[in-house]
């Protein structure tokens, strides 16, 4: 199986009808992470290229409780239809959350609850991006965030992204050259390249946008796992004016309620708000008050400390494991926070060709290919250690070691 | 307040940065359905503007005991990710419910779980409509629909709504000028009429369309809801290459949930998994496994014939009441299940004028208008039956026959 053929540009299967369907979804690269998944569906193999966070980590029981208490206490509210922006307890929980751990002033309604932080991207499209419209991203840049904002036909412009953050000189001339849209990234512990931008960098690039019309898209969905439980500054602190951030409970709460936010200005939020209506009407309820209810009677600063114990970890066991094992001339970047590892293979080693011998021996890795919406990447790698246990990380680090062994010989 | 202003054209608020959103969002209307809600969240009033199914029939502690379940079974996995798809027994249920209720063969394949049947009608509309499309509806049509496919730009062209469904010359005539996308119509019930296509009308339609294709978006909400529990057939039946059908739980089983669904033939099922994918991931997991549980533990039929005969009750006591007390220029549907009525109030009499003087007497409509793409309706009225009790239906009904009379003296 080569998942190449699945990805950029995508397989279509529109034979016999080819022009039933709009020229959008012919830009949409399919999730090749899905597709990949499929391959590793058998259990006997050692997957590090999800992105799921570990389900040990959910606190079961306590949602079960808080689930028995709201449908007791108001089984037949929380079973109707309710508000596009979503539950207003919950958003304020959401502003209180971002006073306390970042300072920043944030109001409950410029706060809106989504399926899931992917649909915030979803909606960002929705409101923002006119077909041709320029957009720049990091360069890797969030798969997920290529396939939602693709829909809507932007151009996009790739950003180097170091190990600081993105390049603030590319970023310039990228904004000399065509005015975007918005600057899409994730500032802490990025996916798919673990990196958080410093302090620096975020002053530095807000001072490049100010003024210039373009947003910024914060995509947040790693913040409450940096190891340290320290958090960086925000772009809203920078750019109240030209801020969006997603945020999301899956991380923290349990990703199967899908429950996420969109953080944004009033009059983007007005935009928001009729976009959600259309799309969806509003998002589940049920889970909007089993979360607030759950978040009411829980120690979550508890709980999230002990899920970034459990990431360090696990992300500290894998980098030991890859410095002691893997050649030296394989690079790895040393995460922060979130959940996941990339290497960079030395030149003239595929990581397509790691990921097949991989896959032989039972253990599966992500190429890092989907991630470059302008091609290249071919030597790179993700990895992720939030969904595996000791065992299975110290095996299936040493099994990968082996296969890059072998094909990093000259 | 005149909710007027508020809908076709919609108001704009991007004074200041009026290039920053994208030319869809002000094409589509802010739902007028929504802001007349706000006018009528004040207790005090009997609303018929809304569109709720009864919160009553909701079987909460059938629910409650099949959440407690599936948590205690299954925890960590109902609140892990999963697939795009759906859950695959809830597909199931579905593509069963299909043979049974209508003979209709629907593979579990052909199946895609949404949030609710509104992000049916997005994912529609991501997938099919490029920017200037022609796509047909019904005349008056839903107004969640008209919002959804706006935000995709499409050119619209309404066909009359007779009594026993769209009028086939003026079907015709629209699929000669231009090729349609699809047609959109609510053959069960309509929202906002209350009108059921009849089977002649089916079939005449699906000889009209029969290989120009063009598609039919079916969309299904209501089909449960019929109060004889007898079912016409699906355009499924009839063209099942050229058909897309949207389906709800909402109203028979719990709204807030959010669970509906979407069939599709296979070719046009790939496309609405990837959109899916860059919308949302996946719906909500938690609440598609209580679904199932619930279903696999409950007589739905049982709890469907309750709703049938309660809406059923709710129905005709309204119609009585306009019988005897509505001037006899009053014209009004008899829907044979649903949640509506449509009412076409004598020539001259402004159905914004009937809102105005009834808010006054503590009683909500809602004017037909917004569901005139092309304008019109202006002595159109939809009054839904299906949540509220006999008592608010007696007082709500006398007073706005009082509305009514007052307005239509000469």
């Amino acid at each position: 199986m080569n998942p190449h053929n699945q990805t950029v540009p995508p397989a279509r299967s529109t034979a016999g009808r080819g022009d039933l369907f709009a020229s959008r979804m012919a830009k949409t690269p399919k999730s090749f992470i899905r597709e990949i998944l499929k391959v590793t569906e058998d259990p006997r193999i050692i997957s590090f290229a999800g992105g799921l966070p570990s389900p040990a980590l959910i606190d079961v029981e306590g949602i079960a409780q808080a689930t028995a208490r709201v449908l007791a206490a108001d089984g037949r509210v929380v079973l109707q239809y309710s508000t596009t922006e979503g539950y207003l307890p919950l958003r304020q929980f959401i502003a209180d959350r971002y006073k306390k751990r970042l300072g920043l002033s944030v109001s409950s309604d410029e706060i809106l609850i989504t399926n899931g932080s992917q649909q915030c991207l979803d909606l960002i499209g929705k409101v923002f991006i006119e077909k041709g419209d320029h957009v720049a991203m990091e360069r890797p840049g969030y798969l997920g965030a290529i396939q939602a904002f693709s829909l809507y036909e932007p151009v996009f412009h790739p950003v180097l992204l170091h190990e600081d953050g993105p390049d603030p000189s590319q970023l310039k001339d990228v904004l000399a050259k065509h005015h975007q849209k918005f600057f899409y990234g994730v500032p802490n512990s990025q996916n798919p390249s673990g990196v958080t931008y410093s302090e620096e960098r975020r002053k530095e690039m807000a001072e490049i946008l100010s003024g210039t019309g373009t947003f910024v898209v914060e995509d947040d969905a790693y913040g409450e796992l940096n190891f340290s439980g320290t958090s960086r500054s925000s772009f809203w602190k920078y750019l109240p004016d030209q801020t969006v951030i997603t945020g999301s409970f899956s991380k923290i709460l349990a990703q199967g309620m899908r429950l996420g936010w969109i953080v944004a200005p009033r009059d983007v939020m007005e935009q928001i708000v009729i976009a959600k209506q259309a799309s969806d009407l509003h998002s589940n309820y049920l889970s909007q008050r089993i979360a607030c209810e759950y978040l009411a009677h829980t120690d979550i600063d508890a709980h999230i400390r002990k899920i970034q114990g459990a990431y360090r970890h696990q992300c500290e066991l894998m980098q030991q494991l890859i410095a002691e094992q893997f050649p030296p001339t394989v690079k790895f970047t040393r995460p922060e926070g979130g959940m996941f590892i990339w290497l960079t293979l030395p030149d003239g080693v595929s990581s397509m060709d790691v990921f097949d011998a991989a896959v032989k021996e039972q253990v599966a890795v992500l190429p890092g290919t989907p991630f470059f919406i302008d091609g290249g990447g071919s030597n790179t790698l993700r990895i992720n250690f939030s969904n595996s246990t000791d065992d299975k990380i110290r095996e299936g680090i040493t099994r990968l070691a082996r296969v890059i062994r072998n094909l990093s010989k000259p």
